[in-house]
C-alpha cells in the first residue's frame, strides 16, 4: 500500500514510499519481505489476528521497531481505513475476507488432521477501495478453492487479482520439483475443470490478472501455449512493474 | 560453503550449489538468507548454540524442512569439518571464535544491561581451512572491538575478511540514517586510531578485504578519499562477484 503515492524515494536519504503493508497470509513469500523494508522506516502492518500472532511468535519480527511499526489487526468482513504509522489517512479501506487455503507452512500441524490446523483468517483475500473516487478491486494471491460465496462476492467486480500458482494441481511432481499437490498447498489451478479459468468464466469480471505465480507454471512464459490459453480465456498474467489505472 | 564446486545450477531444475551455511551471528542480515534458499534442497546449517537457540525460537526457520536441512552446531574453538547434509565431505573445516560483538537486535534484553544479554557465541569469526592444501584463512563480518587475543589469531594470515560496516562510529547519525553508534551496534569503525585500519596495521596479514559494507559508508564507492586511504593501507573493498585464489 502506497498511502501517498506523491512520496517519492528522493524525499529521503532512505525515504521508502510504502507506508502500510496488507498480509493476506503468514506464510514465508508473503512475510519475509517485512524483514527487507528499512528497520527504521515508518509502517502499519495490517493482518488478522492469526498472522499477527504468528508474526508474535517469530521474535526475529521485532526488527521492526516498535516505536515505529504499528501492528493492526483487521477483522474479517470489516472495512478498515488504511492509516500510516503516523495516522495519515490513505483514502483506502480494505476488508478481508477468509477465502479457502492453508495455515502457514511453518505452523502446519500435522496432528490436526487434513487442515493441518488451519482456521479461518490463515488466508483472506482483500477488497480493497478508493473512499473518493469509490472504485473497488479484489487481490486474493493464494486461494484453495472457489466455492460459491466467492464466486457471488466477485461476480461482476471491476478488477481481480488472483492466485496463479500452477497451471495443474500435479505439476511440481510431474516436473521433479517437489511433491505436493496445488491442493496440498493451498493452490487451486488454473487450467482443468475444476480450475480458476474455468469458475471465473461466468462471473462477468472485467478484469482478471493472475498472480503469485509459481516458476514451473508455464503461463509465465509469454510464448507458451497455456499463456496463449490464459489470454484467450480473458486473462493477463502480472509482470514486475505493471501498472493498472481503475 | 560450496562443497562440491563441480556441483552447477544446470545439475537440476531446481539445484543449487549450496551445500552448506555457516551463520556467525543471528541478527537478520545473516540469517533471512535462509528463508529464500529452496525449500526442499538439501543443507547443512552450521552455528553456535547460542545462534541455533534463536533459530529454533523463531518457527519461521521451520521453512527449512527438517528431513532436508540439517541443523549442526559448532563449539567455540573446536574445528568442525563441514558436510553436505548427506555426509558429503567438503573437504573444509571451520573453527568458530568468539569476537566481541552483540547479541541479534531483535533478541536485546533491555533489561540486562549494557550488553543487552549478549554472551559468548552470539557473534563469531571463522577460520576455514583446506584439508587437502592446507590453506586458512579468516572470516569476520561483524566484529565491534579487536582486543589482543583477536590480533594474535589473526597475526601473519593469509588472508582475512573483515567487517566494513561503517567508516566513522557516528555515521549513522550524521547522515542522519539512524540514531545508533558503530559501539551500539556491535561494529567497530574502519577509519579512527581505534578504527581496523590502525588496528590491523602492524599484523603482516597478506590480503585484507573489507565484507558487510554498510551503504553509508563511503568507502564503497570506488572513487571516494576513504576508498583511497583504504586501499592504500593496504585493504581491498569486496564486491559481487569477487573471487580470491588462495
Amino acid at each position: 500500500v502506497t498511502a501517498s503515492p506523491s512520496l517519492h524515494p528522493s524525499d529521503g536519504v532512505r525515504h521508502s514510499p510504502i507506508s502500510g503493508v496488507v498480509v493476506t497470509n503468514a506464510d514465508v513469500d508473503h512475510v519475509v519481505g517485512l524483514l527487507s523494508l528499512r528497520e527504521s522506516q515508518p509502517l502499519a502492518v495490517y493482518a488478522t489476528g492469526r498472522v499477527h500472532a504468528l508474526l508474535r511468535q517469530n521474535s526475529i519480527f521485532n526488527v521492526l521497531n516498535p516505536d515505529l511499526v504499528a501492528r493492526r489487526e483487521i477483522r474479517l468482513d470489516e472495512p478498515a481505513a488504511l492509516c500510516g504509522q503516523d495516522g495519515s489517512q490513505s483514502g483506502l479501506s480494505v476488508t478481508a475476507y477468509a477465502v479457502p487455503g492453508k495455515i502457514a507452512l511453518y505452523a502446519e500441524d500435522s496432528g490436526a488432521g487434513s487442515n493441518f490446523g488451519t482456521r479461518p483468517g490463515d488466508t483472506v483475500g482483500l477488497e480493497i477501495a478508493s473512499a473518493r473516487e469509490g472504485r473497488r478491486f479484489h487481490y486474493i494471491p493464494g486461494c484453495a478453492t472457489a466455492p460459491p460465496e466467492l464466486a457471488a462476492r466477485l461476480k461482476g467486480a471491476e478488477l481481480v487479482f488472483f492466485d496463479g500458482t500452477l497451471w495443474r494441481d500435479d505439476e511440481m511432481i510431474a516436473t521433479g520439483l517437489g511433491v505436493k499437490t496445488g491442493a496440498r498447498m493451498g493452490h487451486m489451478s488454473v487450467s482443468g475443470e475444476a480450475g480458476t479459468i474455468a469458475a471465473f468464466a461466468h462471473l462477468g469480471i472485467k478484469r482478471k490478472v493472475f498472480v503469485h505465480i509459481n516458476n514451473s507454471n508455464p503461463m509465465i512464459l509469454d510464448d507458451s501455449p497455456e499463456r496463449a490459453a490464459a489470454v484467450a480465456a480473458g486473462w493477463a498474467v502480472a509482470h514486475d512493474g505493471m501498472e493498472i489505472v481503475l
